[in-house]
C-alpha cells in the first residue's frame, strides 16, 4: 500500500514536471518525415532549451512567430478571408441594388472573378471595406463564425477551418511544449484570425497579430461597443510584418515561420543579430508549397504567396526550407 | 530514509501542483488592511476560481488590465514620462539652439512649469516628438533605461521606478498566482512603458498596451531596425482604452483596476454585460488617492489623475474604491 502511494504521487510529481526543457520521449513531430528540417528543428528547440548550455534561451525570450496563410492552412485559390469577402458582398447584395452596376461589386456577384482580381487594391479594399467596416466587433466574428462554419473551399470541399496543416500544428505544440510562446503575425485582418485562431491553433486572440482596421468605442444603450471602421492601421505584410510585431510583442523573435516574399522582413527581423555582441541562436523557416497532389505547387510565379527572394534569402542566411512533398507524411490532419 | 523521500517527494508535488485554484494559506496582500476593499477582491477571485461553482471563469478568460499612472506608480507632480521628456529636452538642447527662442522648449528650458502647461496638448506633443520620434527603437530604449537608473523624483528624491504600489504588486501576484494574465493599459506609452514593467511589474511587453506613435522597418548596414515616427497611432486614453484593448487582447476582460476618469471607458468596457444572458463576474478597482502623506490626496480637481465622474459610476456600478490611506499599510515598497 505504501509503495503504491509512493508511485503514484511520483508519478503525480514526475506529470506535474514535465514541461519546458524536460526531454521528450515520443516523437513531437509524428507528421514530419526523417530529414534535415526535422533534425534542424529538433537540434534548435534541444538547444535553446538545454539549461546551463552556452545557447539557452531564457522563457521570457523564447517568442516565436508564425504567418498563417499559406504557412499554418492553406491559400489557394485566393486567401481564404478574400473568398469570405467575396461571399459577404453575395450575401449583402439585396441590400445594395446599386452593387449591380458598380465595381467591383458587379464583377462578384456576376462570378468573374478574374475582373475582380484586376480592380486591384482598390478593388479588394471596397470589398473588404463592405463586408468588414462599420460593424460592431461582435456582429463582425459572428459573421466569421456562421461562414467557417458552412462554406466549403471551392475544389477541396471541406470547411476551411480543417485545410490547417497537421505537421505546423505539431510544430506549435512542440514549440510551446518547449516554453515558447506562439504569434501569429499575418497579412490577413486581425479581428478575422481571431475568430478561430484558439481553436484552430491553440493561439489565444491576445497573440494573433495582423493587418489591422481602426476601430471605436461607444456605449449603445447603455452596452459597450467597439465598431470596426475602414481606417487601415497597419497592412501587416512585407516591412510591416516586424512592425506589428514590434507593436504588439516588443521584442524580437527566436524563431519565425512564413512561406512567401512578404514574410521576408519578418525572418530578417527574427534571425539576424542586431550586434556582434549577440550570439543568441535564431530559427527561420520557409514552408515551399511543393506539392501539387496533395495541396498545391507554387512559389516565384505565383500571384498568392509569391516566393522568390524568400528563397534567395534562405540559402545565404541559413533558413529551413521545408519542402512539403518530401517532409510532410501527411498535410491536413485526419478527420 | 524511504519516509524522508517520501516526504521530499511528496511536498515536490505539492509544490508543483499548487497553482490556479489552490487555496492560498498565507495572506496573499499583506500590505491590506483588513476590510471591504481587501475582502472584496479575495471574494472575487475565490469565486472565479472554484472548479465546479456557478461563478467559474475559465483560465482564458482570466484577463486583468491595469491602468499604470497613479494606479500602478505615482503621478505627480507630473506624469513622470512628462518628466522625462523635459530631462531629454534639456539634454538635447545643445543640439537645439532654436530652442532658446522658440515653444515650448524656451520655458522648458527656463524651467516654467506653468508656462509649459500652458502650452497644452500641442506643447506637449511637440516635447515628446523632440524626445520619443524619429529615433531607433533601441536608442529609445536606452535612453529611458538610462534615465530610470539616473533621474530622481523631485521631492520624493528616489528613482521613479521605486515609486510602485507595493500593495498593487502584491495584487498582481495574487491575480497571477490564480491564473490571471495581467495586462497594462495606460494613456502612457507603450514603449516607455516597456523599459520597466517586466522588472518593476512582472509584466512582459507583449502585456503592456499604451498610447501608440507609428514606426516602420528599415535595413540599415545590414541590420533590422524599427525607427520611431511621429504620427499617434492610438491615444490609450478615455474612449481608447477599450480600443487598445480590442486591438491587443480580443476579449473582455474580468478585471480591471484605475484611478482616473481616463479609466473610466476601461472600467465600463470591463464591468458592463454585454447581453441578459451573461453572467460572468466582473470587477472595477479605483485607487482613490487620499493620503497626502504618504503620497498625494487629489480627485475631481486634480489636472493630473482628476476622478469625479468615476466616483459617481462606481457607487452605481459597484465597484471597489480603495482609500489609499485607509486601506494600504504601507505604500511603496521596502528599500
Amino acid at each position: 500500500m505504501r509503495f503504491k502511494q509512493l508511485g503514484f504521487i511520483a508519478a503525480l510529481s514526475l506529470s506535474a514536471l514535465a514541461g519546458p526543457g524536460m526531454a521528450q520521449t515520443a516523437d513531437p513531430l509524428p507528421s514530419w518525415n526523417d530529414g534535415a528540417s526535422k533534425t534542424a528543428i529538433i537540434n534548435f528547440v534541444e538547444k535553446v532549451t538545454k539549461e546551463g548550455g552556452s545557447d539557452f534561451v531564457a522563457l521570457p525570450e523564447r517568442i516565436a512567430t508564425f504567418d498563417n496563410d499559406g504557412t499554418l492552412w492553406s491559400e489557394q485559390p485566393l486567401y481564404f478571408q478574400g473568398l469570405f469577402a467575396l461571399d459577404q458582398v453575395r450575401e449583402q447584395a439585396p441590400n445594395h441594388p446599386e452593387w449591380k452596376t458598380e465595381e467591383p461589386y458587379k464583377s462578384v456577384l456576376a462570378g468573374d472573378t478574374k475582373a475582380v482580381m484586376a480592380s486591384g487594391m482598390d478593388g479588394l479594399m471596397k470589398i473588404i471595406g463592405a463586408s468588414h467596416a462599420n460593424v460592431t466587433s461582435e456582429e463582425f466574428a459572428a459573421s466569421v463564425s456562421e461562414w467557417l462554419s458552412t462554406a466549403q473551399h471551392p475544389t477541396k470541399k471541406q470547411p476551411y477551418n480543417e485545410l490547417v496543416y497537421q505537421p505546423m500544428l505539431e510544430l506549435l505544440d512542440y514549440l510551446r511544449a518547449n516554453g515558447f510562446k506562439t504569434f501569429i503575425v499575418s497579412g490577413g485582418g486581425i479581428d478575422f484570425m481571431r475568430v478561430f485562431a484558439e481553436q484552430a491553433y491553440g493561439i489565444p486572440p491576445e497573440q494573433v497579430i495582423g493587418s489591422t482596421l481602426d476601430a471605436k468605442f461607444e456605449m449603445r444603450d447603455g452596452v459597450p461597443t467597439i465598431v470596426k471602421t475602414g481606417d487601415l492601421l497597419l497592412n501587416d505584410d512585407k516591412v510591416g510584418k516586424p512592425v506589428g510585431i514590434y507593436r504588439h510583442i516588443g521584442r524580437q523573435p527566436i524563431f519565425a515561420a512564413g512561406n512567401s516574399d512578404g514574410d521576408l522582413q519578418m525572418l530578417q527581423y527574427t534571425t539576424i543579430a542586431r550586434d556582434a555582441e549577440d550570439t543568441t541562436p535564431r530559427f527561420g523557416l520557409i514552408v515551399h508549397h511543393t506539392d501539387a497532389e496533395r495541396e498545391w505547387a507554387y512559389d516565384k510565379d505565383s500571384h498568392i504567396g509569391k516566393l522568390d527572394q524568400g528563397l534567395v534569402e534562405a540559402e545565404q542566411r541559413n533558413w529551413t526550407v521545408v519542402d512539403m512533398k518530401a517532409d510532410w507524411k501527411k498535410v491536413y490532419p485526419d478527420n
